[in-house]
């Protein structure tokens, strides 16, 4: 069984070579890190945890690779760019393949997105990842969820219920489908997201749900909204405006703004009320995945 | 049962007379916190796990002060004001009152230290909490571990063992025993790291045992030491000094800069070796708890 000080030295030097370019002064090691982006810091944190978040038998890359995607992506909501994170690894894994496997998923995501990682804690106990990102402003603008105004187009960037769908190829052992890989290696829109950061009046990452998340833009901004359903584009039905796990935005433009490639799927309204509009009689509920409630 | 959303209303306030002295921009609330510090960021993770950083009978209210606590000692350690802390709570219980008692205790340790809840996550699972802590620097500096020089003194500023003795009580059900507040609240040494902050050359909270966490200071500087093991104050013997959880400052200081009520039990050496100096005869071994392979 590989002590924790072995398992410390996996993860030591990921990311290093952005340091000076990510404002990072201390480097994992000390007490703290200690970073420097002479601008505003957007910090998120997002738990990962086993049979909730990934199936257990997913390959610790993916698992590592996941569990640092879906917390970039809050940044990407944000409209900000992300310069370092920090990953606390609960595991009662003793295997030092694992973490081998854990950290090479690390390395990639923190390759991809030029991003260092600047400290952590490793402790025993059922598996849960807790990453945390720290970002700085594209601009000196960060987009939030409560600028919604009337007449604001709501728009997505692509198909609904992907991840959802690689869940269940997943889970049926359909490892040939393209769609497991939305699921296990979901991209932070960080791009769309500094695309969209002058022209946003509000974002939110998918992450519980079109529906659901979209709602949460519409009561932040104190507005309403009409949702054109037969425009949303989906996977296998419209019930997949309500599945989890796709990690696209959804944000609001004026009409000035749009451009040609978002997908606009409704409408910011004056009413303090979400009406679903469907030629085709579609009978769908607006809910978002409760972690005490469903399940 | 009460739903996520029910429940992170108990956190939504925390710590929010102090956004404006600590520099919150966003709050919770959006997909990230957003701060704005005019000065380096100081952060570290720590995650407490049930029945091994916390019996799983303690008291919600103790569990959440503790969590925190124990994060925001390695500010401490760093000789850093604490301005804000995120917390990720997965817990499998679903009673409202318990969640009540948890924010509680995170209430209490906000208002003492008068720091900003920003952020965080609510999952299911088995209980895990994670809390991460942001600070900046009381001057322009920041202690580490690897500035010990040869002729520093090693001091510490209390007795070891405390932690210990405190969970075996609460084990054995002596709830009168004070020890157990040193187990269940430890006081993280803010005010010591500001005090020390210019003149120690190195410190280091002691999370994982007096020796243990004496051992990567010395390392850390390729230094070594000798100790005075008989001047070391415990409290049921010598084997305290690998006892974990006291949360104490151990640090290094020269000889000018050595103040009376520093409790010094060491010297820095030019050799690579740890020497324990006694006149007892004791026989100890420098050991921290590993997570990995003890236990």
């Amino acid at each position: 069984m590989a002590s924790e000080f072995e398992l410390i030295d996996l993860f030591q030097n990921i990311g290093s070579k952005y340091y000076k370019q990510n404002g990072i002064v201390i480097s994992p090691g000390d007490d703290c890190a200690v970073f420097d982006f002479s601008k505003p810091v957007i910090t998120s944190v997002d738990a990962s945890v086993v049979d909730v978040h990934f199936p257990s038998n997913a390959n610790p890359e993916d698992i590592a690779y996941r569990s640092i995607a879906v917390a970039l992506s809050d940044l990407a909501a944000m409209g900000c760019k992300p310069r370092a994170f920090s990953i606390s690894l609960t595991s009662p894994i003793g295997d030092k393949d694992w973490y081998q496997g854990f950290s090479k998923g690390v390395e990639h995501i923190a390759d991809e997105f030029q991003i260092s990682l600047i400290g952590g804690d490793l402790t025993k106990g059922p598996l849960n990842i807790n990453v945390i990102v720290y970002g700085s402003p594209y601009t000196d603008k960060v987009l939030k969820r409560n600028g919604a105004r009337v007449g604001d187009y709501i728009c997505i960037s692509s198909q609904v219920g992907r991840a959802a769908k690689g869940l269940d190829d997943w889970k049926d052992k359909k490892f040939e489908s393209d769609f497991i890989q939305d699921y296990l290696r979901p991209i932070p829109k960080i791009s769309l997201g500094n695309e969209i950061i002058d022209i946003a009046s509000a974002c939110i990452d998918t992450s519980d749900g079109l529906l659901a998340d979209m709602k949460k833009i519409i009561e932040a901004s104190n507005r309403g909204a009409e949702v054109y359903v037969d425009k949303i584009p989906y996977t296998r039905s419209i019930n997949d405006i309500n599945a989890g796990d796709d990690y696209d935005l959804c944000f609001t433009v004026s009409k000035e703004n749009y451009l040609d490639h978002f997908i606009k799927i409704g409408l910011i309204t004056d009413t303090q009320e979400i009406r679903l509009i469907s030629d085709k009689g579609y009978d769908t509920d607006i809910n978002g995945f409760d972690h005490f409630t469903n399940g």
